[in-house]
């Protein structure tokens, strides 16, 4: 049976040092979108003890660059815009998702929120602006 | 002899959890001004291999922490727009800046950007706006 | 009978200057919503023939100003990123819309579009920002 | 004597209709940057009678299109974030300016600011993102 792109996408991102790196694990790839999570740790913490808004944006852009990068197509972020609503709890296991909202030949953009889903609490939300490049992904053993 | 509020706070980023995970130096942070460096690294990697999005937000997120906490009145991130320009060299030594553009008693706003400063070529650019809280900062032990 | 707040706030809208001046119809305000409409078209050129970014912006800027004023607390615009998609046709009604992400005590966000309703062609999407400023808004005559 | 592609951008924006329809004077042109102005008037009012975002915003995005397109190459805007910083004060002559900040062979990013220049008092900042087509200006008459 074959695998779709996605799922290879998704595969391919279970070995990405920076992921591995913050602790974010992807759920779901689709088309366009995309759904990861990320719990709050002591070790994402800014010098205030709240979760620095860098890991914040973080599981955002993961979500974001498995979205964009779902047709086949490389594309690369041109810009992000986000906006912090709420910081999140302690120990959350946070989720961002990534809707696409359209996408032309050269640039294609995205939706973006992360929420608490056991409070269903808005934490973060986010537009973001990728350019593709036109080449195609390799995601073939090696590459 | 005393110590100013910024010498404090740039102490303080020492042991910071999140700067400690991904490897971001304090070099100086200012009254509305910080410089802060991260060397690119395998582990901030995305899964085509280049640095993360989110690993050179963070670097920009840094600066801009400190830089509109130096006024010694705790502020909050509100929103950020961050445009990427060129990928960065592999183990190159990135700096960030952020310096004030203006500051009123509720917001204070801030231009940021990356740059490989062996080659002085631009990596990022971000505009910054943080909402001040009215709250002194006490960075006193315990705290 | 008698009238909501929000069906004051369109009619004030009525005799808005610079509504009058680019040619923006209100059609709907909602408790966090609006949905504003204007006709491209040749006095709204940039020098190139093509509608100006900065009228795409201004019919943004009308639904935002009236969905984040709604709820009749004084709330004013702090930051708002646009993306540009695609060029409306010449002589297209675009319609733009705003609906709230999300409202706190000091700030409240909107996700914005323009369509050409005919086509459903998406023009630019937004995302916007407000802070409310906490005072009521009186909109009794002569004030 | 030639002229420069600068000097004939500027005769250009002189007949450009949304300027006239805004009061935007074009002030200078250069490789990459240009300044511009306009009169705060009572036709620019919101409906709280504070100059409309969407009129400040026109102002910058004017510099953005004249500073972006003074290389020669078609230039499309992208995105642009802006940030408002404290309305102006009635009657002001509004200077805006955009400078470049990058330019690579398919984008280039400005930082532009809106200032009363009488008091030097900051009114908006704002980020731009251009899309370079590619395709070179021809300003020759008739076009």
């Amino acid at each position: 049976m074959s695998e779709t792109f996605c799922d290879q996408l998704r595969k391919r991102s279970l070995s990405e040092p920076y992921a591995g790196l913050l602790g974010i694990e992807v759920a779901e790839v689709g088309e366009g979108s995309a759904r990861v999570r990320m719990r709050v740790r002591p070790e994402l913490a800014n010098i205030f003890g709240a979760t620095h808004g860098g890991a914040l944006f973080s599981l955002i852009d993961e979500a974001f660059q498995l979205a964009c990068n779902a047709h086949g197509i490389l594309s690369v972020a041109l810009n992000v815009s986000i906006t912090y609503v709420a910081p999140p709890k302690g120990a959350a296991l946070l989720e961002a998702t990534a809707h696409e909202m359209y996408r032309t030949r050269r640039t294609s953009s995205y939706v973006c929120e992360i929420r608490d889903p056991e409070s269903g609490k808005l934490v973060a939300t986010a537009q973001a602006l990728a350019y593709r490049t036109g080449k195609e992904i390799d995601l073939s053993e090696g590459s």
